[in-house]
């Protein structure tokens, strides 16, 4: 770990700076307390010291606001979303004793809610996120039974550890439950062989079964769905300067002259420029008159010119993202470069200002710099506090800031929604994180050396089969600090708290419910997915671990999702492809992993009969491309045309066409008292972080 | 080169492998006369030995049929398409001495053509063929200036070779034109630099305008054109079982509820069984009213589920490649897979056989195998023949079966059209071509060592500028026999000459005219190009013979489409984007040299400064991509509707709207005298063969 201060081994650094930053409950001191059993030399006591210091701090603080939960005057931070729909009272300020007795009444609500009556109430959206988690829980309930069960004994009862090396066995205990604990050609490695085929296939067949599942859904959504201004509207980008200079005018003609039966309206983007006027922008949105006119002019190449009318599907009006209309093809084309540019040389140079930062902040430093604090420096717990504390809260920071840059960036893409640069933030994060977590904690050596190995791809598979292995008991402190950790900052709104504190002691108040942060909540989930799926056969202890997080999950977010969130946009699940090419690269690198482990252990044989494995799930996954990606795309001629036959029977179409030319009204013409709401949408992403 | 016997060098070997088979002109016996004198040494004076006696021996032969070509007799072998046409005999059987002497009227005619004459008799695919060369000579006249008049001296006043290795100058005295003989660390690197840069952006130029044009020109072609039933056909593939049984309920059904405004009629498609029955496969040829109804159909998914109701444009009718439909899209999918598996092998491992065939037929295993022939092959004769001819023989047969066994696994891949097939072979042929001449050659060791070095991306510049260079004398060869030889024996159409004589011989004639095989054509074409563009700052001196190769290409190949070959079918130049992706990457190729050759010639600055062209030629390709492309995989909606208008005054529209239902009749359910003609396009691939 070249980005640590040379004294602290990875582990220590990493559970420290999830802990203190986190804070960690009750169960997560008694789960560090059997692993501190499991190993305890003395870098290690000095570790779990640490922790449970921060886990005792993090208790009581999390126990105040568990208390603080149950009051009426917190109501905005712990149901903001009833608070909201004005299904409760925002507060009473009164102060009930009774409300200190903890209750568990909304983990039953949450855990017996049907997932129709989710669907109703908070989207299809909200939906898939949570078969995410349902998703896990099969998989890893599976994976932990064969785990503990086969190869936990199988991996206990090799000697190769006694063999190689008797003197350092404490400091390796957890090793003993590792696969490194096998002997060199051992038959028994054909159980983790035939594990890693059986694990393969099982989390193919459920990534089917939940692709089509979901797409289904999806299709039922739209059929079930009430008219709606973006199935009848696309966005046209692009559109030529006119011999009148006004857009307006060529775009009516334009479409007078193309779709003539089916054109409704339009309405012209426009931007505040500097001087406070207006500026048209070369882009509009065209309204039809049925759902059919709207998904063939889509659909179909407008222009003879392929970089001129460009049309997609129309976001809904609350998702459009305003403030970034840029006006031609090549500036968005370059804009896009420039933000795949950015976001790589933030993916792999991250950990370079972090350790620059680091750097500058050790106690000899800080005495040259601040001799004033010579005095204060030399008490043994605050210099306890900078050495430990300090290091860990910097990485702590510059992660927190990586999510919402990623959404600065992906909002610089040009894209015309913001459930669009969520997703696209959703995957810049994920590659993120996979790279800087896994990958440079996996990988020791320098920058320039990682990247050596990238650049000779067959040695992969041997390097990460020395480096994954030894990094199984960091990443169990991983799991158990900051995914527990996460989930109990998520149902505590630790974060809200302290602002609403702040904001009560000023004065002000914000009653906004806020929509979920996909884009920083996603890519933990399937992090903790791929970590899952990478140890299944090599250090199975992890498995009861993740079991219980993702167990968790599943009633933390129910829970949150009906009562915290409000959805901002409904994209109709479209979050679901994502998941499933996290979730095959997450098993294309456990087959590689096994390539490299089985090459370790002399057992050449299996090594070769993997790679059939890893052509047959890239061929699943090609095949799911083709199968059930389109539904997520675009809507099928035999959808929009059913759905234009029901609106024919609904009455209130005739209003509803009414209304459609002023849904998507730019809301910088709209009288002065909701300019207010424009202004928030012209700054979302400095409210986001 | 680990291919040939242990005796011959490469560059020995494949100029004789082409001069033997392909026989040579009395020009390119000067030009390989000019070469020899550049370079004596004793091996080399051996192989140009042989040279000569290739060369002499199809000289005459080439004469001769010069002389043949102006008998009427065989006007079914020279202008085939005139016969085909009816405008000119056949033959008349007698023979006049005036004939016998030669004339140039060909040459003066093919040169005076315009373009628009050449689009109205031949379409709009040989013109674009024809722009490869236009193309290719304003590349190569301005290389070539550049390359003679400045890179030439400067690299032959270097005195590098002088310095290193004054022993062995005779040997290497073509060495001294290229940049290996500049001094390392000169500054006259930087005008090579310079040239590299200049080059791409000129080829770069050069590109887009040719991209611009013809698209603009297919765009033009497609108003131009009159009513064709492919403009108002889909085909549509994945038809769903219905419950009658019958695919052709279903469809009806299907398209009157979804298309009921557009929809005119559809054709089953039906293929014949073993037990001479014919069986529905579950495609159809359907047809539309307006061009845009058909437009519509194709680009719009139909169905929710995407592997159901798959529509594509359809082709002409002449142009459907029948036998072939394969019936669901998952055998569709599953043979294109196979198919790439297959191509990808034949690439790789094609030498191995060759060399296996070669190791069968030396002398010694001769003699053992049929002792009775000890006494013929002791002859010095033939056994000068047989070591020098045989083991080039069975490589150039070897070669010239690639073509067809390309088109027969293109065919496999479940295209509907014979031109998607021609097109796809035609990628895998220059596929083929790049690898098992260019880099087969360029890379010497085993097989197995040159997948090493792909494997390590970092180090292919360097890799292959070290052994690059070595090989210009060797490609010059390749040029003048492979390249000009070519040309001669398709001016001079000795297969078909020989062919013909056979079958005057059996009494059978065959009066079609061939279409141009354009799959074996093109990559020709496209690899010198690729070496031109590869050799332009290495070795300069390729460049005029690749110019002469480009300016008697043109002449050549525009009389062969005006009086040979016979328009199979018309894409409306589809084959373009082959041509610009191909050129790319030379591009690319020539770049990543530049890279490795600075790099040993101790000059890395420049060497770094190559890497923004790399991705600036990257980011180019990309725009043409998005900006030209779209417009060659499907019209606009803006074409199909002022198409559309266009017909409505067409007064020949009613009846041709009565004959199209018929269009696209099955060959096998016509009159049997037409039924000979689907035979023909049942086995159209042992014929191309």
């Amino acid at each position: 770990m070249y980005f640590l201060p040379q004294r602290m081994k990875p582990k220590e650094y990493l559970v420290e700076k999830c802990i203190n930053f986190k804070g960690a409950s009750a169960i997560i001191y008694l789960c560090l307390k059997f692993l501190k059993n499991l190993s305890t030399t003395k870098t290690d006591t000095v570790l779990y010291m640490r922790v449970i210091f921060c886990g005792k701090f993090s208790t009581y603080f999390h126990l105040c606001s568990w208390l603080w939960q149950k009051q009426p005057s917190y109501n905005h931070v712990y149901i903001p979303r009833l608070v909201a729909e004005g299904k409760t009272k925002k507060s009473s300020g009164d102060f009930h004793l009774d409300r200190l007795l903890p209750s568990t009444g909304w983990v039953r609500r949450a855990w017996q809610l049907s997932e129709d009556d989710l669907l109703s109430s908070t989207g299809l959206d909200a939906v898939v996120f949570m078969r995410i988690f349902t998703f896990s829980v099969k998989v890893f309930t599976v994976a932990a039974v064969i785990g503990i069960f086969i190869l936990l004994p199988i991996n206990y009862f090799g000697t190769q550890i006694h063999a190689s090396d008797f003197v350092d066995i404490p400091n390796k205990s957890l090793d003993l439950f590792s696969i490194a604990n096998v002997n060199d050609g051992s038959k028994r490695l054909w159980v983790h062989f035939c594990v890693v085929y059986f694990i393969t296939a099982f989390v193919c067949y459920l990534l089917f079964i939940e692709y089509q599942h979901i797409s289904s859904t999806r299709i039922a959504y739209f059929y079930a769905s009430k008219p709606q201004p973006h199935q009848f509207t696309v966005l046209v980008r692009g559109v030529p300067v006119s011999r009148l200079g006004k857009f307006s005018e060529s775009i009516r003609v334009f479409f007078m002259e193309y779709h003539s039966s089916t054109y409704l309206s339009h309405t012209v983007v426009n931007t505040p420029s500097r001087i406070k006027s207006l500026i048209e922008v070369p882009a509009a949105f065209v309204s039809f008159k049925t759902c059919y006119g709207a998904a063939v002019a889509s659909d179909m190449r407008q222009s003879d010119n392929p970089t001129e009318w460009v049309t997609e599907q129309a976001p809904e009006p609350r998702d459009v993202y305003w403030p970034f209309f840029s006006p031609s093809f090549m500036q968005r084309w370059i804009s896009k470069l420039v933000v795949v540019v950015l976001s790589i040389v933030l993916t792999v140079l991250f950990l370079i200002p972090v350790v620059f930062v680091q750097g500058l902040t050790n106690l000899d430093k800080l005495k040259t710099l601040f001799p004033f604090l010579k005095g204060i420096l030399n008490i043994t717990f605050v210099s306890q506090v900078i050495t430990g504390y300090l290091p860990s809260l910097i990485l702590t920071l510059f992660l927190k800031i990586v999510p919402p840059i990623m959404m600065l960036f992906s909002s610089m893409q040009g894209f015309s929604s913001y459930s669009r640069i969520e997703r696209s933030a959703c995957t810049k994060v994920l590659i993120f994180t996979v790279w800087n977590i896994f990958f440079a904690n996996v990988l020791s050596g320098s920058a320039i050396r990682q990247l050596d190995t990238f650049l000779e791809p067959k040695n992969i598979p041997i390097k990460l089969a020395v480096a994954v292995p030894a990094q199984a008991s960091f990443f169990i402190a991983y799991v158990v600090t900051n995914g527990w950790t996460s989930l109990s900052s998520e149902i505590f709104r630790v974060a809200p708290l302290l602002c609403t504190s702040v904001k009560n002691c000023v004065g002000s108040h914000d009653d906004e419910a806020q929509s979920l942060p996909f884009h920083s909540e996603v890519p933990r989930i399937l992090f903790f997915g791929l970590l899952g799926l990478t140890y299944v056969f090599l250090a199975p202890l992890i498995l009861p671990f993740l079991l219980a997080y993702f167990c968790l999950g599943y009633i933390v977010y129910r829970n949150q999702l009906l009562d915290v969130y409000e959805p901002r946009y409904e994209t109709g699940g479209k979050l679901w492809p994502t998941v499933h090419n996290s979730t095959i690269f997450s098993l294309l690198l456990l087959q590689t992993l096994a390539i490299g482990i089985f090459g370790l252990k002399k057992l050449p044989v299996a090594s070769t009969l993997i790679l059939p494995l890893l052509i047959i799930t890239l061929l699943f996954n090609e095949y799911c491309r083709k199968r059930f990606l389109p539904v997520f795309e675009s809507h099928s001629a035999e959808s929009v045309i059913k759905k234009d036959r029901e609106n024919e029977n609904d009455p209130t179409m005739p209003e509803f066409l009414e209304k459609l030319p002023t849904a998507y009204r730019d809301p910088a013409l709209k009288p002065n008292q909701e300019y207010a709401g424009y202004r928030d949408h012209n700054t979302p992403l400095l409210s986001s972080v």
